[in-house]
């Protein structure tokens, strides 16, 4: 194995690593706002601080592998795997704003609704890992089978947002709780985007070849 | 010219237009929630599937370019233009949601308030403009600017958005209405971030040079 490919390992190693911390820092956020558990929301801050750092280091290491790179097949992998660092990182940032949010539904009594956030994070969760694990497993049929998925969190929002609506019309006095959980549903949808962005650049990365074939010349 | 340069050359050209398109798709969709005008609305789907087209088309670019790269400091300029695209394909969508909010608020009685959502668009614009200029001149200390402007719209976004939650708790009967207004300002706040996104990889690709000289050797 050369130094090449000992490297390229290394940064899909780094990769599955920040994927892990930032589904851990939306599965935190989640908790501290289900369950009302404001220690874990405080530790999203230190999530995030790691994430960034995933990012910095997985940036550098592509830049020095795109130096090294022996293919144009390869200069895309490289470039896939800076923008799934990307997609992580805001992913990250959707946690960020969760726990923010568990701290003002915190301060507030609780508002007993039966909206389908728990289960929204759970398929936008699901896709995360599914285009994660197409990525590594090279499986493009994996990553295409992700994509359709964001439709159903979508209209979940939309539900969501549509029931929190009207709650707030019946009673004003939940106006600032409703609006609270309208931006953890949104950032749910936001991460179910980042999933299906990760997937689709997977599609492109391992079936993009046939089609792009007539640049072959270049390699 | 070498063909390399004259690719560059084009890549940023490329850019510049795109740029173009993605702030003109902001302003019109701002001028439609603002002057109530439906048809202007109408016309931002066409501008995001042009934004939409230039992604791909500098993606295409950029990997091409990659191939023929001198040194590891163009590998930076490249991968940089690829993240600057990314972040104005966001701008067209962000300039997408405000349209839709146009059409639900121009369904409804209009809202008068005095809120700072225009003075935020022009913000939000003038530090994309800078950034993309700061990239096009190699003017690291331009994109530094733009850099702390980013917090004056926050300010703002979170002003609007208090502003509206008491106008829905007082007069229950706007919450519709105050609710697209929040998402208008959510997403010109988007727009401001995706520019200091641009601003902080300018400074990176200008400044960074000297800050990983150690990496020089594998230039």
């Amino acid at each position: 194995m050369t130094n090449y490919d000992e490297a390229l390992k290394e940064l899909k190693k780094q990769l599955l690593a920040m994927a892990g911390h930032a589904e851990t820092a939306v599965l935190r956020a989640m908790r501290a706002v289900t369950e009302r558990d404001l220690g874990l929301a405080q530790k999203i801050d230190a999530d995030d601080c790691i994430i960034d750092q995933f990012e910095i280091h997985i940036d550098e290491s592509a830049i020095h592998l795109l130096t090294m790179a022996p293919l144009a097949s390869d200069l895309r992998l490289i470039t896939v795997a800076m923008r799934i660092s990307q997609n992580l990182e805001r992913v990250g940032d959707e946690a960020g704003c969760i726990a923010r949010r568990a701290f003002e539904l915190g301060a507030s009594p609780e508002l007993k609704t039966d909206i389908a956030i728990p289960h929204m994070a759970t398929l936008a969760l699901d896709m995360l890992h599914g285009a994660l694990s197409a990525f590594i497993g090279r499986n493009p049929a994996g990553a295409r089978e992700v994509i359709p998925r964001d439709d159903e969190v979508d209209r979940l929002n939309g539900e969501v947002h549509r029931e929190l609506s009207n709650l707030m019309i019946q009673d004003p006095g939940t106006i600032t709780r409703c609006l609270a959980l309208m931006a953890v549903s949104r950032s749910l949808e936001r991460v179910a985007d980042h999933a299906t962005n990760i997937a689709e650049d997977v599609v492109y990365l391992y079936e993009g070849r046939d089609i792009r074939h007539s640049q072959s010349k270049i390699e």
